[in-house]
């Protein structure tokens, strides 16, 4: 049994500001301490234990405190929170505000009161250090209210280690429960050619942690879907050369392709350089085991491209190894943890929810996955299947979708009705809408950059089978729409809804132009 | 009877970028010619007549026509949907676009991509000027899509003279129908105080059309509700004074406390300058029919600002003389025509609809009138009144709200439970949270700038009776939450939605992680 530092803050009650210094200086890795924040008056057994306090362990304990039960969750960071705040979504985010920003200022370079941008090269580095100067702020306020609004109970800065379905050790100590939900996530996949170690060559995940240099003026990304597109997007609105290198195609999961041409024409026009039916091969050292050039396989041959930084975005691997060793719970083809709809693994008592269990990798399924294992384990049977979700990503633009694409609603429907934004018209894209949110420049200015929308609708029942955005601000209301079109939302009833004009998407008033018609028509 | 040219259109089948071009050429205002788009081969007698074709004229046309009726609308401009594209929510909304860019390049002036913005006053004449060259765009649109598209008859660019319950006259013809619907909209009030008609003073119809100089380096804004508050935060982020004369106190038209206290602290900040409790009484010649200052009663007595730009937000009137005048409408206090939930006025056969009934004059609520009135001249009986319905404006932010305020909601119920981020802590908003779309580099480097949100919910049937929100992006989804909660949405179901993180509105999560408690508590 391994020593380690702990301390206990159960009767501290630090503000997020503290938090913030502590979280800091833990992650500075001074010292290995413990943080134990455990209500050693509490008698009761515990009804689980979360093993990893990322989306899913701690939305889940929060949902089985509520309920009344008693948990404790086990985290190797000394922040709940997981990933998303650490080096995932929130950098993303941050990012792709960036490359949304350096946009509007590179269309508008010089004019107004936008910086002349010509041949300007912005740093990838300043704004990774901006990240995690600011990051352990997201951290700080999990801890707090975890702890002083959720009154959850937890040990971080400390791996856990599974003894059996109803033990966990973690600094020292050994802690039983009823049941043991296992949240431990996924890392990136990396792909596996000569060079793949070298400096230079980063995930999502390292390259918060250890860039500490300015990247090429050539950059190349490895992968085509939304962590590739989405930080490829912003390396070129810094104004590098960036080669995206795509097995097939980039975008594939957007299920409509009017939809996804669109937003692959906008990338290309911004200067992504996209390279389908291409592979990467090897990776140079330039002698001091830094990246000097890739090699790349594509349809006319071999290519060696110069640089100093590749990104790799070729999905995630779910981290199953340690408790397919310790407890053998079952796995799939894709090394995720096994669940029936009680998010129930192989092995009686031991659950398994957000990546761990495999695709969709996504916040909402990790914090339900969580909150629904927590019901069943206080004694609810309650069935969780994440389906019919809206998705997004980020190009330079918000890209946001639920439900089929036109070319599949096609193949289902006898008659299907297209409602758009631009319209198809003579003029094509050079018209001055949609516009709204972030794009009212672009459709004053810079007419084919303001944005492209489209329902799908069923003519037969008159159902909205499908909605896609490309532009900003839609997102929050596809949440919503998302619930309106499993209740079977037609376009009679959107177009009686109260519009917010202009509406980021126009969908309601377009709706209302047509639903007065029996048979309908497209617009 | 006036002699007018005239042009019929009917068998041109013009595009998008023809009928601009047309456009503007009548908006020069060279020749006043009406533009005849009439079916002369259909011999049925027109079910409605719309005078006006504004959002409400337009809509109601397009859903008349959609179920098999035939209309007709006579417009005076040269170009249907009103003042929206043509001085009001579209200018607006670039106007707020301008404020929130503006905000970003001043709060991190200098730093990453962005200018020095110390001192720097930008152009307000340009910003017009943009707007005024881009706007016959989406007339063209409207004029294309309701000919090519919308199948509708119209005349534009040609006053109607109305002469009875059926008939209007317009350049030199008359037209008969079944019903007229009126939908003349409304113009703005303006301050009876000396010095009202000098050169200088505008309004937001006037600004579009006439200003030709760059306004001084200050400038005061007459009224304190919507367009006030939208127009003043975009000429204050061009780095002018702004003074912001308000009669009582300013946004009294958002319900909840907190999120107006959160709003105007922000606008504040930016600089805006409120003067509360005062009145302008005077406007000053320079000699040459031009503003050279303006004298404000405030509660400590006369001030004389010197500025050569004065911009009157104070609501608006409708344009109900005519209708009375002809046919004698009933009209209640504020001059809007007065009509029943089927949109009758008090003459048989005539209908009214959107700004020119009254408030609210929205967007949504033009339209829908149209519509309503539309069906009921075609035989349906449907009642229509605005009510329940989410509503925005623009500081330099989107603030978007539905429902109670906090205040209201303790008064109505026994326990209210508040859901809000940031979250009320020791450290204030030196969070990093909210943060999403347009507030990331906020949240990292400017905290209290990342925004606010907030839910209000009835303890007792767990329903969501009102949301706040103060940041960007979440006002498409106001649209479908107004329907949900219209529905009766509780706390449970809203934290069973699958959220799109990072959320601009976090609510999805917020409610999950209180939902499982019987008894919920403040979050």
């Amino acid at each position: 049994m391994e020593t380690i530092e702990a301390i206990d803050v159960r009767n501290e009650h630090w503000s997020i500001d503290e938090w913030s210094h502590r979280i800091d200086k833990l992650l500075d890795g001074e010292s290995a301490t413990a943080v134990f924040n455990v209500d050693e008056h509490d008698t009761r057994e515990y009804d689980a234990i979360f093993l990893g306090g990322g989306a899913g362990g701690r939305f889940g304990s929060a949902y089985l405190r509520a309920m009344g039960g008693r948990q404790l969750i086990i985290e190797k960071w000394p922040f709940l929170g997981g990933s998303c705040p650490h080096n995932a979504c929130v950098p993303h985010h941050l990012f792709s505000e960036c490359a949304a920003e350096l946009m509007l200022a590179r269309t508008f370079s010089g004019r107004f009161w936008f910086p002349n941008m010509d041949g300007v090269t912005t740093s990838i580095k300043e704004m990774v250090d901006v990240f995690k100067r600011g990051r352990v702020g997201p951290h700080a306020i999990m801890n707090y209210q975890s702890k002083e609004q959720l009154d959850l109970e937890y040990v971080v800065n400390a791996a856990g280690r599974v003894i059996d379905a109803h033990t966990v050790e973690v600094a020292g100590r050994r802690f039983r429960a009823k049941n043991l939900i296992l949240g431990t996530g996924a890392r990136s996949a990396t792909l596996d050619v000569p060079g793949k170690d070298l400096k230079g060559v980063y995930t999502y995940e390292s390259i918060v942690e250890t860039l500490d240099y300015e990247p090429s003026e050539t950059v190349v990304v490895v992968g085509g879907s939304k962590t590739a597109v989405e930080y490829g997007s912003f390396f070129s609105a810094t104004g590098r050369r960036t080669i995206m290198v795509v097995r097939t195609q980039p975008l594939k999961l957007l299920p409509d392709g009017e939809t996804r041409h669109y937003a692959v024409t906008r990338m290309k026009e911004e200067g992504v350089d996209i390279w389908e039916g291409s592979n990467v091969v090897e990776i140079e050292d330039d002698g001091t085991g830094r990246v000097r050039a890739v090699k790349i396989q594509t349809p006319g041959g071999i290519e060696r491209v110069e640089t100093n930084f590749v990104f790799m975005a070729l999905g995630e691997i779910p981290n199953s190894e340690m408790p397919v060793a310790t407890l053998g719970v079952k796995t799939g083809s894709k090394g995720e943890i096994l669940v029936d709809e009680h998010l129930r693994t192989s092995v009686p008592d031991v659950y398994a929810i957000g990546d761990l269990i495999g695709a969709p990798m996504e916040m909402f399924k990790a914090r339900k996955s969580g909150t629904y294992a927590a019901r069943n384990v206080m004694g609810e049977s309650i069935a969780y299947r994440a389906a019919d979700y809206p998705d997004f990503l980020h190009t330079h633009y918000e890209v946001t979708w639920v439900g089929l694409g036109e070319e599949e609603a096609r193949e289902r429907f006898r008659e299907v009705i297209i409602i758009k934004m631009p319209p198809d018209s003579p003029d094509g894209w050079n018209v001055g809408l949609p516009a709204s949110d972030r794009t009212m420049l672009y459709a004053f200015e810079k007419m084919p950059k303001s944005g492209f929308q489209k329902l799908v609708i069923d003519g037969g029942s008159r159902k909205i089978v499908g909605a896609h955005h490309v532009g900003y601000g839609a997102r929050d209301g596809f949440q919503y729409l998302a619930v309106l079109m499993r209740q079977g939302l037609t376009i009679d009833q959107m177009g009686d809804f109260d519009e917010l004009f202009l509406n980021p998407s126009h969908f309601i008033q377009l709706c209302r132009l047509r639903a007065g018609a029996r048979q309908l028509q497209n617009l």
